[in-house]
């Protein structure tokens, strides 16, 4: 009954025989072996993006940090939402990989970045000359740090905006797949053809041991990415072992597969919570679900062994009925008895 | 009829005379020579604060970021509110001088940061764990950028959530003396008796060329000041010109009477104002006014020679009634005669 | 017949077999789980240090500027060699860790700071007063990056010289392991009983995927470490699988055999430069062989097969018999048999 | 008998009066006033440059890492001399400013870059491919920190060696005038027509408080500067008293008047040197000399009242004939008669 994250399971078994089997003779080092290149082809013809550059590394904040950094300058800002993964969860480290350019916050509508008030936000920088920070980009989150889903209208409304203003947008896809196997649509569909100019292709939430793809699709960024990345301290110099990640990840459908298995547990277990007479706070639409429940629930989930967090801190002792909102995550190896086990306690 | 800011009008002409009066012979530079250390020795005495450091810099955009950067490390936050200067007029130097450090923002009333609202922010900040920016400092403006006033109640009410959580208090003086003689306190009554740690005690807004003393009431701190100062390319070589031109601020209170003639000139202002119906958005407590006047009004104003600035950008086009803010900020040598001419195109 | 690095190789086999064996079930992420304690523990064991910090990142160039970055001040500057890996392959990375705190160069004997200089120049350092950077910390490599290995009382003099000026040492010790097995002593003996403040234990140059552990011998700046590392982004969600490789690494010696078989396939390949009448550049004492061989023997070594790099650049059109430096790395899997059959073709 | 710096003695007397006629009426901040146009205006002018760039900024050091910031990304680095001031004396804020690109040291000859050495620095850092700080800037200064002056053809000969790396070129002017009048140029020839790029044209060790001009000749560099400047806290609100201590500079000849002054004294007090049998370690060819004296004459100079500085630090106990290096250096200021009262004690 774990659902406190999705990157506290296991990876696929098919992650480790890749990596047995990328584990044989000398190969370059630092991104120049043919595995490593014949991954990112793999990926290249997966977003339909001939063009585009692909580079891995080992961490999600990684993957966004580095991504953003090419794409803003110190004097700038990124437009983001106040519960966004780089604002949050990341402990500054996309302002420093961006050499100091900040973040700015921006009203969402159910975590999904509002087009309107973006538009407002961009305009409102703009009228303090060279005072304020000057716009820099955009940035979403897809899945959403609250489990919502932009539809591809959604995505495009807030790049529309993003483009008449000049700025380029990236999208945090730490949770990519989720989001995928949810909307039915392409990669292409979902990024560049919606607008997106830099997405962080997450697979460490989802199957693999620790690895991000980040795919640019104006080549023209691709070089600054890799100087960035080096001087960062991310270029795995054994980057075969990145890639043959990448590779089981995409082999026979497992990262789809895995998505959509974290996603039917997450919505089995939604169902249960409804079925209970809880309501979630936010529509979950792919593998998280934001819920308050009453503390003594809650004391009782736990006691039963149930893993999870709390949005603001411990239980504590307070009245038996107050309710206190808890994220449950589910993973692509959680399996359905443990929700249905868990389940039978609400 | 010049309201558009405090930074626009001469400074006084004994100034220019210490100027001319520190102008010979050689003396050491950076700070070593006699005039340099007399002006910290009565800055130190004027704050009843023997023991503090006191450094002169140009800039009270170096002044603020320098002092937050003795503070806080590159992976903390720092508190404060949402118009904050060092938040909206800043481009970015308080994070680039804190070494990717971040803001984040606490809700005001009437531009006052809020101790309730401080409370729940450092308390929120702490649920992240190593994931999030670890709280690091409390960030005040007095006179805020709205030109209200912190008692010394409200001062003491934020430091002691601040020190509570074991945050040092920089408080951004630009405009100190407009407070100061608002309050009708000492200096040390509106710091460190008020649990300020550091504070930026600025000249320019009120009469000099370029010059903000930050004091360092704990001289531990005072000696990473210099290397950052000098790191920031902020050490002036000829400091002697510095130091002169805060001595003559301090001469026979010349920084009060001026501060005081700024803000009995904003207080005539605003009652005119107010005669004329137009209320102010922001209590009128210092030398500046908000206010919302009808589109109209400003085309008449302005025609008429007024020199002030929107909150939301150019005049345009818009209905003849719509009610647009304007900032009005008067300096020590606006002469009254200039707000009664004024006051009659109201 | 590889002798480009000794990154390039497959890691162990009982690497891949521990990441098997700890993937499975759930365990709590960034480190909280109990194998990364366990291998924590017994690296504390192994360096015969129970308070010492030890904390695991991927790549050593996040290791060595991590720790450096703990150790020194924006305002500061660390000293090493002109051919230390942090100042030629990092990027900038150690700076960009750092805040911008530099390097300083001191001259060498044979790869190795050089302690007569190394105190001159933090004198030399010391005569610029606030103008120029600080004396910071210095930095030494073990083995060398040209070979080259510290006797414990080399490293004992270089360290002296640093602690009489108050400042910490850093160790890179990405070849750790090649230099102990050489020396013969214990990890506590090459470090903290040598005078060593902080060590990156590399494992990735010793058969891992790409781990190293940062061993900090005073655990009170062990915190800071670990804000630096998320900040840094090279704080890992999923620990164990980084764990897991240092654990197989330190099991049954594997660690100390992939060393001594490294050491032992170069100093054969050493044996059999100098009966072909070669002489190396400097001592080999590890598993890097820097030598000069005239243009037509490198044309003939890589005509065969050999794989290994020149220090000036590529071969070239020049005269047959110009002397030309490569550099040979054995790496822990390297089978003599390859040596022998490069060394008939000398 | 002050020969200690250049940054020591008064300002002229026409800077102050200067100050006091440009200190009337409201102007706009920030350099958006009248008076900064013209002397921007009148720079262009006096570099036959229409389209550059101007900028003012308060600090010798502000100017050079604000210069050489718009010149390099953080991946990169500046070749310059191991004296440069960039290096020596500014505490690490040039590469604060560039976002931790580094400094490479290049050999010089008498202090001057030596454009084989800068040929074979950029040639070898080319070599390390992605693992290297990529080459990015070249900077020299003029007047040279040990007094000496490259000729037209010098300038040339290092811009030339830059060029064709791709790489621009910066230079120091914090002397500029000094090394102008002795070669009896144009500001064109020995800036832009010798390849310069970007040059901070010093007035502060040349008769001003504290005002240097960053010339850009390639506007389109332009915009940049000003983010950050802003971003580094050296944008002045009240800009026009920059722009006037600039304008006095110009007034007349002044400039030139000023630093030919200074270069004479030091010229006398070389002769006298010379005349008493004592030889300068470097060619004197502007406001400069560096010499070796024996140390029972410096105990004389000094006990006499001559104020100057050793290059190893204090006078210390040793022999009375052990030579010491000495820096003397003459300011506009300076009366030829002290330079006689001086060497009258040699």
């Amino acid at each position: 009954m774990f659902f406190a994250s999705d990157n506290a399971g296991p990876v696929h078994a098919s992650v480790i025989r890749a990596l047995e089997a990328a584990n044989t003779g000398y190969v370059p080092g630092y991104g120049n072996d043919a595995l490593t290149h014949d991954v990112q082809a793999r990926i290249r013809a997966l977003f339909d993006a001939p063009d585009a550059v692909v580079h891995f590394v080992a961490t999600g904040t990684a993957a966004n940090s580095l991504a953003l950094a090419t794409l803003v300058q110190p004097w700038q800002t990124v437009f983001c939402t106040a519960m966004a993964h780089i604002q949050e969860d990341e402990c500054n480290a996309p302002v420093a990989f961006m050499g100091g350019a900040t973040l700015r916050l921006v009203d969402d509508v159910q975590a999904k970045l509002d087009p309107a008030a973006l538009r407002a936000a961009i305009a409102a920088q703009g009228t303090r000359g060279i005072h304020g920070a000057q716009p820099g980009a955009v940035q979403i989150t897809q899945l959403t740090e609250k489990g919502t889903l932009y539809t591809l209208d959604e995505i495009k409304a807030v790049t529309d905006v993003a483009h008449v203003a000049g700025l380029p947008v990236h999208m945090d896809g730490a949770r990519f797949t989720n989001a995928l196997v949810a909307l039915g649509c392409s990669p292409a569909e979902m990024t560049w053809k919606a607008g997106i100019d830099v997405v962080s292709f997450g697979g460490t939430k989802n199957g693999l041991m620790g690895v991000e793809a980040v795919v640019i699709f104006d080549p023209a960024r691709g070089q600054e990415f890799e100087y960035r990345r080096k001087r960062g301290a991310h270029l795995f110099s054994k980057h075969r072992y990145l890639a043959a990640q990448f590779g089981a990840f995409l082999d026979d459908d497992l990262w789809l597969d895995m998505a959509r298995s974290a996603n039917a547990t997450t919505a089995h277990l939604a169902a249960g919570f409804a079925a209970a007479g809880h309501a979630p706070a936010y529509p979950v639409e792919g593998n998280i679900i934001f819920i308050a429940l009453p503390r003594a629930l809650h004391r009782k989930l736990m006691a039963a062994g149930a893993v999870y967090s709390l949005t603001h801190g411990p239980l504590g002792d307070g009245p038996d009925d107050e309710l206190l909102e808890a994220r449950f995550v589910c993973d692509w190896s959680l399996p359905i008895a443990q929700v249905d086990a868990f389940l039978a306690h609400l």
